[in-house]
């Protein structure tokens, strides 16, 4: 037969196989020395072959019982394919379940500024229904004479409130080496949008273990966006959540466009789970709340949102920052949303 | 005091006038030789004053009982902005009011292409719930190789359609000369995308006295749309629904980069009507659903979707266009959507 | 044989084909019913064939001496493609050729303001070696509120500053009805950018007997660019002359972002002329002479450049236009660059 | 006075300053622990003042003798800005000066592949005239499943080349904890469009001693480029050579949008040399010609060109790479254009 290259194979499993024949087909690509990764879609079952395929021998495999084929993944991303994974991927962190029928709200300040500001706006967040905490420890900022976060001390702060409330907490990580570092105090660490082709930070992330939310650039096509998460796959790390969090046009009406659209057709075309963050898109605190409903009501798993409880103090962002009563309403206003499109919150 | 000029100026009315001083203060509006729009706005009655303001006397009126105050609309838009008018505008067709509770729904095909085509098109989106028929007897088409619409042939049976299922029509008009014929059979003349800057056109269809969907340009920013929308209100025509269909962006994943984020700015910004045209910004029929469902959501007050009984066989936008079955599945999955809104459909 | 059509078809002929064999294959494609239309490029001569290539006897043509053979054209525009006709195509206005070596230069005010205005400044332009006048008499506005043009008064006036300086004139043109009107008194016209796609506007210059400048629009492809040029030579007007004016970008730091790229580009998949207008594009006159300089070194045949003798009053793009002195210091600053690739100024 | 912050600040001279005066009051400076920078402009001199101004005594310095005041750094870019330093900066390499009269063409393949192969090109370029051999080692690509690049063998190869040819060497670093092996390495060394906003990366080469060539991200602003420069600077590297190399647009006829408006443009707004990648901005060889042409009467400072001996068999960017010939030719034609504008090739 015509051998496929390893990363952009898939065995496909007929429709009534049976669970033992599944597994007997896993076990044998992982004897010939590649990995199995069983998906089990809506539409059908499939075995993504991780690992140097030219080594199998795929005349074997497709005899085996139950297989329908072997057929190759024809997006330029693999293992971000749906066709690599037709079933949805479930991030989980802390009890926490991401890419499910529960929809996933991370609220909180732009940036950690201080002890005070950050378990106020944590207690808030707590109160209204936020499931993670979002702050910045590090900031990337377009001038270096810009506040550039508080560093170590503000992971340890973040630290501090998901310990006070149980919240979880997603924090940006700037750099390779203090990848560690930022691990150990977050559950989820953040690329920005600014490094989402920061290739070597991508590996380094790709190589710890904690989920990564990783933002769409702001001058990033879909398929670049899908080629940056493969980076982390291919790296051994498969808890990437994605996230729409505007693009840039002409227009200067608002701090960026929003592509909802992107938010649709991430799911057709992946399995990884979408959120999106309305306040970096909008860039205006009146816009947070119908594009929050819009995102939902496009089909994303989950939001970031900027809450902060004095925004006209906030040291960054504070014109796109929610205060905490406005964010309690926006939460009360998603509730009805979401139960009609199937979805809890 | 320091005088504003005219088309700049609202009167501000006390937040307990009664109906007979607001009528007090638009008759000596009139008086003056000035027109004089009263918008009754949740929170505030004010009355735009259209024509030369220079010839009022200004002194008078802001010493009328009732009066709050004269104010500048800061805005380079005047009649089309929501200082202007704080009170919604409802567009009135045949019965159907667009721009209140109810959502409207526009459905039909890109092109008329025969009568057959759109007879049974016009049923189908009848039955599924449509309000009003969409189909272009006039194609803007990039080429000029390219099929070019049945012409004033296309009008008539559009004219036909709405004789047999009731459903008002909307069709494109492209030039200035055929303003009079398009109006004489359309319940509400559409300007296209490329036509958003064509003056002229928004000059006739501003002189028109039908109803008119405002397309916005690839290109355009929100303000130019308003610019233009401000073009046919003060040629005198004030029914105009302003339409969100996509812009360029870099990616081209999709056809354009539908900006929803416009649509909450615009409800924002302006008293007029927005409704969202999901196939042309997307695309792809896939994607026309999820897209819907987000435009609602982020408060349109309709949707315009293009429908075609054999999409394989349409003679533009085929890959866009949803057949029946999938629009009646489209419609049945608003509806909860819309009621969890505060909505009706 | 496998029989093309009419449009998209070139006789190619043989390297040696006398003056006469290429006579006589022109004349037999006549005798059949179309047109032809010879075009005799550095590499090769071919004759294009207009009108329905169907009724064509393709046997015989290929049959006839000194022709190599029959060919597609694969673009989808035709006439305006360099496969058709390689040759460039020269635009002759009152003795003036755009298009060949000499660079042309089209100088004057955004909009004609009055009598006093635009005649000190055809003076003034005329003497630094300008070859053309601009200037609007319709203003097409972003605003109804801003000033739109002197109308046909502006034209007499142009046709008096011609009348004095011998300068033919360049002016725009908006609607089709008045193309009758402004081709009496221009001696090319322009389409604007936000009618680049005004498709009964380019049918209706394309049925008038003079020059069109076609202006990019500003989020318009080089395909569209193209494709709209098709539409008016294939409306029977040969004289067209493309203008890159600036394409819409993410950047406000200038008012548009210049697109040299697409002239070079432009010169290699067409035969028509290419100018450029850096005043538009910039929006700054500080950059007007950079960007003229670099316009002509990639391969531009022209330039359109505003001055105005007090940019500080102008009505319409004041802090764009250069005034008298600098446009004459930029002309002399073209000189030595224009004859170091070859041309002349 | 109004004491001014430290990084903003600039002391102007009278016009008739003499030297003994400049150096007294940049001595005075560095007395109160400030760093002076003595800038000799065309039309002033001017002395930049780096560090905390607060502490300086500001009364006395603008008392002394030869000064005409103290002034702001309007700009939120401080070091990058002109008005910090009217002096165009010249940076030098290898006895080599970028920013001066004379133009600097860096040439060379995308990546390097293999020793022959760079070998040959170097020697090539050198012999058409090309003053620094580019090749990258650390290749940021898209697909983590391509050629990422030799890495230090690369870096080896390009030393040999160095030795061979004596041309200095410009290639990419990619990470922080790379940079000083790749200084090791190269005479200047590059950040790429995808890391303009890498900060921790320009923080790295910011303390580093050696040219930094920045390329401009492919949607950022000149603002934003003039900031990632000004992170350089900040950190202790003042020779920072700006590039433009393309930006995204909607129009997919090229693989970017090549603003050479950008090159006007900076150069007004600051003192740093600027160079153009005509290669990555075209994405096709045949255009790199005219726009190399029209980047040198923008006025760049140099080019940085794509050759490879072989383009049909380059493992990256083959269809924008230049043979030798073509670049020898390329050299050729833009001897006269730089005589014809005042410079030296």
């Amino acid at each position: 037969m015509n051998m496929p290259e390893g990363d952009d194979v898939v065995v496909v499993l007929k429709d009534g196989a049976t669970s033992r024949q599944i597994a007997n087909v896993a076990a044998r690509i992982e004897q010939m020395g590649c990995q199995a990764r069983i998906s089990e879609g809506k539409e059908r079952t499939v075995i993504g072959v991780l690992g140097n395929g030219r080594q199998l021998d795929w005349d074997k495999i497709e005899g085996m019982a139950g297989v329908e084929g072997i057929a190759a993944v024809d997006a330029p991303f693999k293992r971000a394919s749906r066709d690599f994974s037709p079933q949805d991927t479930l991030v989980r962190v802390n009890g926490l379940t991401i890419g499910g029928e529960q929809l996933v709200v991370m609220a909180g300040p732009c940036s950690v500024e201080s002890r005070e500001q950050l378990l106020e706006t944590a207690r808030a967040v707590k109160q209204c229904g936020a499931h993670v905490l979002r702050g910045g420890a590090y900031k990337p900022r377009t001038s270096p004479y810009s506040f550039q976060g508080l560093g170590e001390e503000g992971l340890r702060i973040l630290a501090e409130a998901r310990e006070e409330t149980g919240l979880p907490v997603v924090t940006e990580v700037m750099e390779p080496h203090t990848v560690p570092l930022v691990t150990t105090f977050a559950d989820i660490v953040q690329i920005g949008a600014r490094n989402m082709q920061n290739y070597a930070l991508l590996h380094a992330v790709g190589e710890a273990q904690r989920p990564v939310l990783l933002k769409r650039g702001m001058m990033s096509t879909i398929q670049e966006l899908l080629m940056s998460a493969e980076y982390i796959l291919s790296h051994g790390n498969d808890k990437v959540i994605l996230c729409e969090r505007g693009i840039r046009s002409f227009d200067s009406a608002t701090r960026n466009t929003l592509d909802l659209t992107a938010v649709a057709l991430l799911k057709q075309l992946s399995h990884l789970p979408v959120v999106v963050d309305p306040s970096h898109a909008t860039g205006k605190w009146e816009l947070v709340e119908p594009m929050s409903r819009a995102a939902v009501a496009a089909g994303a798993d989950g939001l970031l949102i900027e809450v902060h409880p004095h925004p006209e103090e906030a040291l960054s962002d504070g014109p796109q920052s929610l205060k905490p009563d406005r964010f309690a309403s926006l939460m009360a206003g998603l509730r009805p949303l979401a139960k009609a499109i199937g979805r809890t919150l």
